[in-house]
């Protein structure tokens, strides 16, 4: 069979977590945490499949959750979206993601993709017969951060989409103000798409807040934003995310959607919704988060590895260069064989192999967990 | 925006159950049940949830739901399938159906589509960049049937999927020992996948077996059989289906699948993969839903309405040619408005307008809603 996707194989994600339970490590690598969701959401799911949610739901998602969808960027970022017709309920984030690439890039098409980037980019990008355009994040002092003149001379009249994401997965950084000011810059007067995935939107630490491209009328009237309840709800499992976007992106979203999954589970979509209407589990987030990205980077101090800033997500990254000299993949798999803690080579996150001496590790995980992990990796 | 599915509209079934809550209609059009599923499912997929089954699952499915669909497909069809690297879990038949297409249909080949067909197969096709060939059923006194003959010579050098879908969703057709033969002498040789919709697999009555290429090795070896649990235990709001395909076919679906949804619902595999071990719900279910149709179809024997055969699935297709002389689209809405029942025109199922004067009824209801629709329908 002539494949599709010559250039996937499993992701890493999937190639660590086997590689972690075989040998009994503990797993920092793929992102999920290793703690109970609050129950209090179960029993919003466990009530609506008994009041019988359990037949197709709209295609477009169930309406009050799309309604609480609405009502939390509003409250959160200022910004309206119509939960008729601007906000759809996804099989996850990463449909969201294939989903909307497929609906906007032609054959032909370039999407620009900032790297180190999500692994599902490239391949969708290649599904949808366009070229992804990498370009390469720069990693100074204060950690990594996007070249922006760099960006803007990528830029070619092929170009259709350009792919964000902040907090930014593998690297933990976020972009700032300037960064979105810059962004804006470079569409402005262009019919350039932006896909922003803000999954880690509600992990933003140190006071800081998230700059949401909702926050940007100019960059929302071109976006299509990502974000799901995995994350946010410690239910990675459940596989619910959604989009917002203006009713003419949107349009073109939903004649995907509506041929690649139809619509999204009913129970969970109803129990999300009325678990919404409290907004303390977003609230709360940051202080949660932070407290354990602390702890993990307090507990590295006594080794050699070398904190990079850790801004959002649930992710550290850490220079190994004082430890060892292997590429990252078999530092990772050394460290998850030998020292029996997991984390994935952020190698793994670019198109052409590169070699930064990084590796990513998960701190979305039980005090102990990281405990443990802790008392492995301080000696080295 | 620029389109990339110029031909695509909202879903046929969407709109009229759009219609049939607007006219307070019985609804009769979009194939879902109206009655719960059974509470021990729900038990199952709660106990899931409380035991903390909610993070990521393997890409491919849970082990032991993957392990239970390949123990349901041997003792049914008598074919093995290996549940570690030939069955996958998917966001329900839809994305199980699109992954299929997109994982092998280059741009430029041809996929035969047996028409009237299921609305998703084309945009599918067209996403992936192929060529929908659509092939007719042939009407007569026996209802549908597949003209094999003109199939075969529909074949061209650049075919390179024929879609079949059996028990056949809208005609309640379904394919016999015959049609499986005539179907493998036409691709034998060739290197023409098959893509087999069968999620009406426990919906054939009579007392006829469900003819699924499972049971034919020269098929199977070049199939994705694409099955869904949402008709079999009357929850088609969890979306969660599944494909069971020779490995090397499997390998290139799990490429797609894993950038395109990643994986799915945790808890719900798991509540399913425990239900699965009781078979009962699977063999009850013809005899279920043959006394369903046969009161629909009794019920109907006074009206001026001409049944067709239904021999599977569920649904009941009619003429109305002694009652109106109005299009399809046009009687089902004149049906949904006036006589408070909505039905599904079959012109909806074709690529071109094609007018036979039949439209589709869904007999998977309460008994006392489908009397109450037998009440309106009876006089006419
Ligand atoms: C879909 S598995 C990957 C989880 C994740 O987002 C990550 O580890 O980066
Ligand atoms: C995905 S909504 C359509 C349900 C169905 O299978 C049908 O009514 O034919």
């Amino acid at each position: 069979l002539h494949t599709r996707l010559p250039a996937v194989g499993t992701t890493v994600f999937s190639l660590m977590s086997a590689l972690a339970s075989e040998h009994g490590a503990v797993n920092l690598g793929q992102g999920f945490p290793d703690f109970a969701c609050e129950p209090a959401l179960l029993d919003h799911v466990d009530a609506a499949m008994r009041a019988g949610h359990n037949q197709y739901p709209m295609m477009t998602g169930v309406p009050a959750l799309r309604g609480a969808i609405a009502a939390k960027i509003e409250a959160h970022y200022g910004a309206r979206y119509d939960a008729a017709s601007e906000i759809t309920v996804t099989a996850g984030a990463t449909e969201a993601l294939t989903t909307a690439i497929l609906c906007c890039v032609h054959p032909g098409d370039e999407v620009i993709v900032i790297e180190p980037a999500y692994d599902s980019y490239a391949p969708a990008i290649a599904l949808a017969g366009g070229v992804p355009v990498p370009l390469a994040m720069q990693l100074g002092e204060q950690g990594y951060s996007v070249p922006w003149d760099r960006l803007a001379a990528a830029v070619t009249p092929r170009t259709r989409l350009i792919v964000i994401n902040t907090p930014h997965n593998p690297t933990g950084s976020v972009l700032r103000a300037p960064d979105m000011r810059a962004l804006a810059d470079i569409v402005r007067g262009s019919d350039i798409l932006i896909l922003s995935d803000e999954v880690y939107e509600h992990m933003v630490y140190d006071g800081a807040r998230h700059e949401s491209v909702c926050r940007y009328p100019e960059l929302a009237e071109r976006s299509f934003v990502v974000s799901s309840f995995g994350k946010t709800y410690h239910v990675t499992g459940w596989k619910i995310g959604y989009v917002a976007a203006p009713a003419g992106l949107m349009a073109e979203f939903r004649k995907v959607h509506q041929y690649n999954v139809f619509s999204v589970n009913t129970p969970m979509q109803h129990g999300l919704a009325s678990y919404m209407a409290d907004p303390a589990p977003y609230l709360e987030l940051p202080a949660f988060y932070q407290r354990k990205r602390d702890l993990f980077r307090d507990g590295l101090k006594g080794s050699r590895f070398t904190m990079l800033p850790a801004d959002g997500t649930y992710f550290q990254c850490a220079r190994y260069e004082a430890i060892s000299a292997l590429p990252e993949s078999e530092f990772a798999q050394w460290l998850t064989r030998e020292i029996k803690v997991a984390a994935i080579p952020v190698s793994a996150f670019y198109s052409q192999a590169r070699e930064s001496g990084i590796v990513r590790f998960c701190f979305a995980k039980k005090d102990e967990t990281l405990r443990l992990a802790l008392d492995r990796l301080s000696s080295l």
